[in-house]
């Protein structure tokens, strides 16, 4: 095996998605995912701490998108525009991994231990954005507030996205579920 | 040992609080449990399916007490304050367990096991107010916007409640936490 791996992590990761929708979670070993893969169960643990970090690779670079854009907004958007903006953004890296992202979406759904796992990361994310909303002078407890209506927002846009059969962009799903907080608070 | 035991899911709460805040969690063995709570490790069993589910004794409660507020709420109250009373009812239930409630806080801050079954149980709650309000006829995304801001509400108004040494109810806090969010969706 070449020490050099092209896209390694993505293969690991397919190999994984893969793995878990045919035979499940509990039954797949970190073995069976680095052959798959092509590489060693030694690469494996070098670039994943265990079996559930394989399917959460991208939540770093998304915290680190959604936290940019809220600090980078204009100085006069008002934190549920940052927040809401932010977060539509981040929902342009999955808008071309529908298919990939529904397939992962559905083992989360049905594997309590990595809906547990993915709950960590939302929660991570949003206290990320709140200390983002903080630095731009918001204060408690409207930045927390505002940050999980942002996490909220781009969860059940993402719900709208891999249910429906349309070809609505993520981002506009994400939008439409902020701007639907916006008018019940407005009653 | 008696077969009846007065409150024995009470003491085998306290006693596992008790021992994860002096020991760890991960330390603490369930036979450690049922000992300090004067039972047998089957008794508790009974009880409790594992040491997590120990510290939530009181979320299914919560949970119905969310549902039933929700879905009782005067016909022509808007979803956002439905859901706010909802939540600051369920309040009531802790206000008089403020030093038990920020100690068990504080081990499950201190234990990942124990935030990503606190982030399950919170998500079913969640999920539980947004069926309520569907009920209701609230339409998606609507219903799961709304619901998530009460959870918001109720875990950011605690968040304050336990930081605070004023003698402020936990209700209040919660009202103050959505109507934070409620000022920020009218900029």
């Amino acid at each position: 095996m070449a020490r050099w791996e092209p896209d390694a992590r993505g293969r690991m990761t397919r190999a994984a998605l893969d793995l878990y929708t045919e035979q499940g979670f509990e039954q797949t070993t970190t073995a069976q995912i680095a052959e798959r893969a092509g590489v060693t169960e030694r690469t494996y643990f070098r670039h994943f701490a265990d079996k559930r970090e394989v399917l959460f690779d991208g939540s770093h670079e998304l915290e680190g998108t959604v936290v940019a854009a809220v600090v980078d907004a204009p100085p006069d958007a008002a934190p549920l525009d940052a927040v809401g903006e932010a977060f539509a953004l981040a929902a342009s890296a999955l808008e071309e991994r529908r298919e990939f992202a529904a397939r992962r979406a559905a083992v989360v759904a049905a594997t309590p231990r990595l809906q547990e796992r993915e709950l960590l990361k939302l929660a991570a994310l949003r206290d990320a954005a709140a200390a983002a909303l903080r630095e731009r002078g918001v204060t408690e407890p409207a930045a927390s507030m505002v940050a999980e209506a942002g996490v909220s927002a781009f969860r059940v846009g993402f719900e709208a996205w891999i249910a429906s059969h349309q070809e609505r962009p993520l981002a506009h799903e994400v939008r439409d579920a902020l701007a639907a907080l916006r008018a019940q608070a407005a009653v």
